[in-house]
């Protein structure tokens, strides 16, 4: 099979299409999210990681597939968005806001500001506008100045069981290298040392080789309902941000032991009874939190696919294409709609959908683009060195 | 079928055990909720919300069953616990502590002081005890002195989309019976007059005859998902507390209207493929925001089964008759763990469980028994009066 000529495909008659046609405002600006399974709008609301999410994705496409003028429009709208709409008067990035751009829900949330500094960051490679690449940078620091509260006055915490979180160096593995352009070079390196440290080191257990989503601040797991948490999307969606740095200096020590945790997590996280990999998992197998723990997501397979298909094209090691062909398998045949275009984002755990909607509130135009971009050129790679039979 | 002598047994037998067994926390005080089928506990964090219900629901039985020293002594188990660590300097109760009674989580949560209330008022009734009598009183009051903005600080709404919720007036008409003996009679009949009046003539919307979780201020509705949402157990839990009220008061327009709209409800929520109702749904057949929306879930049932059987009791109509069997049929075949006693409390949409706690942060000693206590003394009078055949 030509792998990278399918998900080339898939990406630019399947997926690109369905978000140019149903996803923009140009009344408002930005773009809508809440799309159904034929694209048609049924909510207005917009919310901030989904516009930064698109905004970086057009930008994403502009500057590494073809500079068409459409494509960086379609980026404007959602910058232009962010910097009307999406900032309060300290420049934290709200939640969301209703179609206009006022502000409905606060600034609780890191992620808004991660994904608009990604996208602030992509479209000012596209564009060379210095205000754009400031505003990237400044939203990169204040990131960084929030960290260790970032919930603020919305932390319904105590304090009295302090957990670090996985996700903030997670996401700032992936943010440096997008930022690496208008970030000073010592601030890069220091975060991604920081950052590949805290996830291979840290996070990452020695005993069963998984991925913890909360530890106590001395790096020990803590046996609590957040405590026992693994996310096998999260997990495998870090890997691959592991190995594109290990490539970046070529650490060949970092791509096995990314390699390595990739199989931990599959062997941990997939569904034995009916296939496919699980949302949330209680690493003792107690009952998690999560009532929708047993479902399978788009995002979490996407980043499988790419976690596998990148760590192949290093690491040529058989079990990792065993394992890539399985959820290529589960994958393909069950999320993507070739009917209406875009994937369905929510199976219940036997497979089938049981929500249809196309986007919604924190399904949007990213993880789909950006998971068949990186298989497309992974595979175009894989193929090029003739490493399939 | 003897109903009476089913719901007794299965309270007495099956239900009550597993939690004099499994929950009692004799070394720090109050409960353990996380218990997996079995009884074992997989947790020990303790959930404020499900002290205060189980609290409540030991006195509840003392007061109205059998004065049975053992009971009493459970309930004080968890009213020592509320007393000593579930509350902040203010007297909000927090949302959960550790096993010891440290607080986790913050008083974002008005719900934990509800029920929090609802335990006191059974407790004082049981023990004549004045200090807990005040106590309730005086979280009643504390309670309404919240209620324009229960959630504080930990507020994340900026308040450009103000919406009002049916949760609280609905749970005030049943807290104000649960405390008539403490409370002020004028505040009494104020409370009942504007929380039947929200519950009846605002949040039940006159042309489909459904009941909207969150409305504009002005009691119109909203287009948002908030605004969208129907939760077709909290209708039905309501619509029995209206049912209590009009009981009382002796209107029988109210217990009319309640009925219908029982039937409205169930026609909307019920699932026509697996049967079941369902646990949430936007009232445009919009995906509603909640992953778990199509699952079936122990709290929404029982509160189905008492109303349905309390609006037989007093309406004698066929087709409540014809619903409650449906119901029942659908729900004491799959929910009661006849083995390990006790209630799963999580089905997926097919009916079967995908989780097979018996606790966790949401269930514990609450609405199975309170349920099956209900339905027994409504089929009490309903045989006594030989209204089935």
């Amino acid at each position: 099979m030509n792998y990278s000529l399918l998900y080339k495909e898939s990406l630019f008659y399947n997926v690109i299409p369905f978000w140019e046609k149903n996803s923009l405002d140009t009344k408002f600006g930005g773009y809508f999210s809440c799309l159904d399974q034929k694209g048609e709008i049924y909510d207005t609301d917009k919310f901030i990681w989904l516009q930064g999410r698109q905004a970086w994705m057009f930008s994403y496409l502009y500057n590494n597939v073809e500079q068409k003028k459409d494509w960086l429009e379609i980026a404007k709208l959602g910058i232009d968005f962010l910097i009307d709409h999406g900032r309060d008067d300290t420049g934290n990035f709200y939640f969301s806001t209703t179609r206009e751009g006022k502000p409905l829900v606060q600034p609780y949330n890191i992620f808004s500001d991660c994904f608009a500094a990604m996208a602030f960051g992509q479209y000012a490679k596209a564009t060379g506008d210095k205000e754009i690449q400031d505003l990237a940078k400044n939203t990169y620091f204040n990131i960084l100045d929030r960290r260790e509260n970032p919930k603020g006055q919305y932390e319904k915490s105590t304090g009295n069981r302090p957990l670090k979180s996985f996700s903030l160096p997670m996401i700032l593995s992936n943010l440096v290298l997008e930022l690496e352009a208008v970030l000073p070079a010592e601030e890069v390196e220091k975060t991604i040392d920081f950052s590949v440290n805290e996830v291979m080191k840290v996070f990452l257990q020695k005993d069963n080789g998984l991925i913890y989503e909360f530890l106590n601040p001395d790096g020990t797991p803590n046996d609590s309902f957040e405590g026992r948490l693994i996310n096998p999307g999260h997990g495998l969606e870090a890997m691959w941000f592991m190995i594109d740095i290990a490539v970046r200096s070529n650490d060949k020590d970092l791509i096995k032991k990314a390699s390595e945790t990739i199989l931990k997590i599959l062997n941990f996280g997939w569904d034995k009874k009916y296939g496919g990999i699980f949302y949330f998992l209680d690493v003792k197998g107690y009952p998690p939190q999560q009532l929708e723990w047993d479902q399978k997501l788009w995002w979490v397979h996407l980043e499988a696919l790419v976690a596998l298909s990148k760590a192949y094209l290093h690491t040529k090691n058989p079990k990792i294409w065993e394992w890539y062909e399985k959820v290529h398998q589960y994958t393909l045949n069950r999320f993507p709609d070739k009917e209406n275009g875009e994937w369905f984002g929510y199976l219940n755990r036997q497979g089938e959908p049981y929500l249809t909607l196309k986007g919604g509130k924190w399904k949007g135009c990213f993880h789909v683009p950006r998971g068949l971009y990186q298989c497309w050129k992974n595979f175009e790679k894989i193929e090029q060195e003739n490493l399939l039979k």
